[in-house]
């Protein structure tokens, strides 16, 4: 087991009618704030109201800023970030899902950096002083809600990019599981599968000797299971998605990657594969983990072995674990194809043309490669998209 | 699964050589500090020195209190709380086990109480301001360092309490399984049967529908139970020794209750028991686990297998879910004989005209009961230890 660090101190208020507590939450931090939302949906659902009410009735004076877009975009994060400023605004609360709280997360970021505040993402600028943030989460996927990361696309420079800062963790993160009822069977299975990504790439770590880490996330994988397919079989079981979104949070607040390095290589490519066809990015990272499993699964033939039995119950082939290792793999398609997911990249509209420019614009660790588990060098990247394909 | 809050923002540093940070965790929050400590071992080992000089080096001044004993003392406590007044200390860093860490604790809670600080644990009084904690662990076991309660035992009036309040939670809980690696196989033992005992109590819950945490629970009773058994076996096992010391942690933060009521029936009656005999909670609390098992098992037979099943490996017989029940509570009887820890109370020196005290003396809730997963009476206690004898 490696040392490690973690600290992560947001408050959790979760179930039924949780949202009713956001004016208290929030007034213990901030009286005048930003609330930052996408479409009309949490107008339409009512929840906008319940929030303003509550609001309100705490002494919390607010600014809208809608209109965030799925692959939240740098231009919405300025115009923020100017906003902000302009009012005095010293707290974000974010509403909805990962998309909302990362641009949140990004305008908090750049209201009192001294420069464009797309240097801290390009890692030519240093984090500082960092705006409060909160959030009513409507989309459990991301797990942004008490996760110290952001991710933001510019569409200058097509290129997707993220900045991590312990800084950046939420103060509070409000999960309703009433609030994801009326998410339809394709925005369930993106989410189910980009929480059970996270959870994936922090399992497939280089170390050895990380037993707890590593059944703390056979259990998240197998309950992600578990109740995906029951949510995208029947959308509003109020358990299902209660045990969905508690998952989804603790898939990526960094406990799951205690002791060791994650891999993450599967992440980088998708970045780039979501600006080139500005897909979810659960779709996407759906048809790249089996396709980066298939490609790497023979450097570490006991994990996947394990993988196969403890979180897809495979009966173990001693004689063969080859075999083993291979049928978990084919059990997580079969997982992904059973919720409505895609299999290939072609679905997504991703041409073969597109693989140079995904591997050239990845954003790479020392030695030009991505990944932890097996390094991964940009012609490995050319193959794993083939393999997707 | 139930509505919950969940909070804990102790800042966890692992791993080999973490006790060099203390100077730098300790400074950033304060410069005049009591280091709180137990007998002389940590003076023996050399951890005295290393902290002091750290402490020293990042310019903290320190005033000492050592003298902790198992089953914390009030009176020591009240010293501490004289102390703390005197030289206007404003942190407490607590060097040891539970015992020492809800030592520092109780002190933390009186410091700023203007009355009798007895009265915060009897609830005549009310929890004000409480004083900033920080924990060096040497015994994984009780999980205090991130948990927000403190046990304190009374030997004026003879009884053992506690408080419990979020303010209590440490600020930084420093973790080297370096430093555990010198307890000797009882003391190891009885701190896995400390851990062990803190996620069964929360596992037996009556609520349906929390897979999740369920599964994090068998996660963490499996590796606890693996790695119990190598520690105990090789007690400088270095992966096992850090296993356990993450297990013991995360068993007692509440992270494994959420969504649900857990049980604690066996704690409230162990409390008493620890008045009567003085011994090691963990000794005391193995041979009472069972017990309360055999107690309850019949009014939640599937529950009872699941534990067998999950836990222990059992091969379910499905035409006898009882007789898997059963196998299960042996199994964990088993385990703790195994590890060397007693099986009966007779072995720790309880008598049976001990158990009229025992049981009166029992802290209960409304309705004169204990227990969650099943209401436990005074005359139920009764039953218990006479299981337990």
């Amino acid at each position: 087991m490696n040392n490690f660090k973690f600290q992560c101190a947001t408050k959790i208020v979760f179930g039924r009618g949780a949202e009713l507590e956001t004016g208290k939450e929030v007034a213990a931090i901030s009286k005048n704030i930003l609330l930052h939302f996408g479409g009309g949906s949490i107008k339409r659902s009512g929840l906008y109201d319940r929030l303003v009410k509550s609001l309100r009735e705490a002494g919390v004076t607010l600014t809208e800023l809608g209109g965030v877009q799925p692959n939240p975009r740098l231009d919405l994060v300025k115009e923020g970030i100017a906003l902000c400023r302009e009012k005095g605004i010293d707290f974000i609360l974010a509403v909805g899902g990962g998309s909302v709280i990362d641009s949140a997360k990004a305008i908090a970021l750049g209201v009192q950096y001294d420069g464009d505040v797309w240097e801290l993402f390009e890692e030519t600028g240093k984090v500082g002083e960092v705006l409060p943030t909160g959030v009513v989460l409507t989309i459990p996927a991301s797990g942004s809600e008490a996760g110290n990361g952001t991710v933001i696309k510019n569409t200058d420079v097509g290129l997707k990019r993220n900045v991590n800062d312990e800084k950046l963790r939420p103060r509070f993160a409000i999960l309703n599981p009433e609030l994801t009822l009326t998410l339809n069977r394709y925005q369930t299975a993106c989410g189910v599968s980009d929480m059970f990504s996270h959870v994936f790439e922090r399992y497939f770590a280089p170390e050895q000797n990380v037993e707890y880490t590593d059944r703390l996330c056979e259990a998240t994988m197998k309950t992600i299971i578990h109740n995906g397919s029951i949510a995208c079989a029947q959308l509003d079981h109020y358990n299902a998605r209660a045990e969905l979104m508690w998952c989804g949070t603790i898939a990526h607040n960094d406990f799951l990657q205690a002791g060791r390095t994650p891999d993450f290589a599967s992440h980088k490519i998708d970045h780039e594969v979501n600006v080139v066809c500005d897909c979810a990015h659960g779709a996407s990272i759906a048809v790249l983990l089996p396709a980066w499993a298939k490609f790497v699964w023979k450097h570490g033939v006991q994990k996947f072995v394990q993988f196969a039995v403890r979180v897809f119950d495979v009966e173990p082939n001693f004689e063969n674990p080859e075999e083993t290792a291979l049928e978990g793999i084919a059990r997580l398609e079969a997982f992904y194809r059973s919720i409505g997911l895609p299999s290939h990249l072609q679905e997504l509209g991703v041409k073969r043309e597109n693989f140079a420019t995904i591997a050239k614009n990845c954003k790479t660790f020392a030695g030009d490669q991505v990944g932890n588990f097996v390094k991964i060098s940009r012609a490995d990247m050319l193959e794993i998209l083939e393999l997707a394909f």
